[in-house]
């Protein structure tokens, strides 16, 4: 069955293609404008999935999309990795030696200085989005300038890639998330995960005095339970007061993880299992 | 004695603002393009200071900026952090209901959303810096547009400020390290900091064993130091060895965390000590 799986940006978003890779090219998508958006579209009911970026090798957690899976009860099914590869697109038939005005979002120019630096009479204009981008110069028909953004976006706008991968590092991956409602997190496991290595992702928060996070951690230390993840965060209000993001490698229902997390919540404030997924690639 | 600092952006930048809070309100500022350049104008000694971004309460780390502190020798020597307020700065004798066009980066246009859903008729444009819009309105005497930025920037550039502290959520800081040459670190010491409590920051890699992050904090936690931040990233290209930034309350010649320092030398493949600097407020 087709199903539409919600993502912020505009068609052609590196979201996007997660959203692929996590369910398949032949997806529909809603895109929106905002995370929050995305949120409220699946615990609406308005798609049955929803695939989010977490965190980026050069820019770090997405503390926002964090906030959004506390306050909502979307559990995580899914994740996978998307690598960031930006591509110079223009309408089909303008070369790139009539290029004078290249349109991205910031953050994506700032990742393509070399690209820049050898093609100095080139103006970088900073766009809301990547894929955004390509659409406009589509729309408008412009002769003269570019877009950098995803091959799905030259794809999705018909645009014609004039340089592929212009970035300046190849090591620039992004986590993505797949959610569900709750009802269907356990029903539409992933295809093929009943042999896979299980992570779960969970958040939790603990009073600093020394060595508490020592203690959590024994939780899963004791056990032989593996880390892939930890990062605190400081709660702001809260002096002296921090959040945890935690991911491990085991099944929520395992009973070591069972007695892991039993283990956990004698030592931690509160917390919360975010979700159990297979690992990703 | 006024010094210069450098630091990413443009005049009026949020980081300015951070290198008055650090060295004074008459500091001189040598604003670069990159984060890259920042790094570079210190260690070339174009300048005696600079100041970086380290993390966001919204964003996360700035993993680009960690990678500079492991890639250059220079130390952190003070931390200080600032809130992000959002203002809406125009020519002066522009009204705000002549205003028709708002710009500024993205990331700060998407963090004062409520203001454009309030203000419906006002256009989004996505511009390079937040004080670089304020800069571009004030050279070309727009009489419709406004900037979103900081009051510095208002400041600098002469813009008049219609609307104070626009953004969406007020827990939204910044923490930004003071970083100098090597051979200044110990002998500029931050005033006043002789009572401070130390902080003291640190890199390590390990092999993800099970339980090697919970050894490896057992050198802090049975000597009772306390962690304020513990991250892992993991290092793609390098499968299971992930990355570690740490900081801990003490400072680094003290015998007890010369002893933490040598018993983490024991469990981790590498590790760095990046700076011990008076906690800020």
């Amino acid at each position: 069955m087709v199903e539409t799986a919600a993502f912020q940006g505009e068609r052609g978003a590196f979201s996007e293609e997660a959203a692929r890779k996590l369910l398949g090219r032949r997806v529909r998508v809603l895109p929106c404008p905002r995370f929050e958006d995305v949120f409220r579209s699946l615990a609406e009911k308005k798609v049955r999935a929803a695939v989010i970026p977490i965190e980026n090798t050069l820019v770090g957690s997405i503390h926002e999309n964090y906030d959004h899976l506390l306050n909502n009860e979307l559990p995580i099914v899914a994740e996978t990795s998307v690598r960031i590869v930006h591509n110079l697109i223009a309408p089909p038939g303008v070369p790139f030696r009539k290029i004078r005005r290249v349109f991205s979002h910031p953050v994506a120019l700032n990742q393509c200085l070399r690209f820049f630096a050898n093609n100095p009479s080139i103006e970088r204009i900073s766009f809301y989005d990547t894929a955004g981008s390509v659409k406009m110069i589509m729309e408008e028909g412009l002769e003269d300038a570019a877009g950098i953004a995803s091959a799905l976006a030259a794809e999705n706008y018909g645009g014609s890639i004039l340089k592929r991968s212009i970035e300046d590092d190849r090591m620039n991956f992004t986590r993505f998330f797949l959610l569900r409602r709750p009802e269907f997190a356990r029903k539409n496991p992933v295809k093929a995960a009943s042999r896979a290595v299980w992570k779960t992702s969970l958040v939790f928060t603990i009073r600093n005095t020394p060595g508490a996070l020592f203690r959590s951690l024994s939780a899963f230390a004791l056990r032989d339970l593996s880390l892939t993840k930890i990062e605190s965060r400081p709660l702001r209000g809260k002096p002296w007061e921090y959040l945890f993001y935690l991911d491990f490698l085991g099944h929520v229902d395992d009973p070591v993880s069972q007695n892991a997390l039993r283990h956990l919540q004698e030592l931690t404030d509160t917390y919360r299992v975010l979700g159990c997924y297979p690992r990703g690639d």
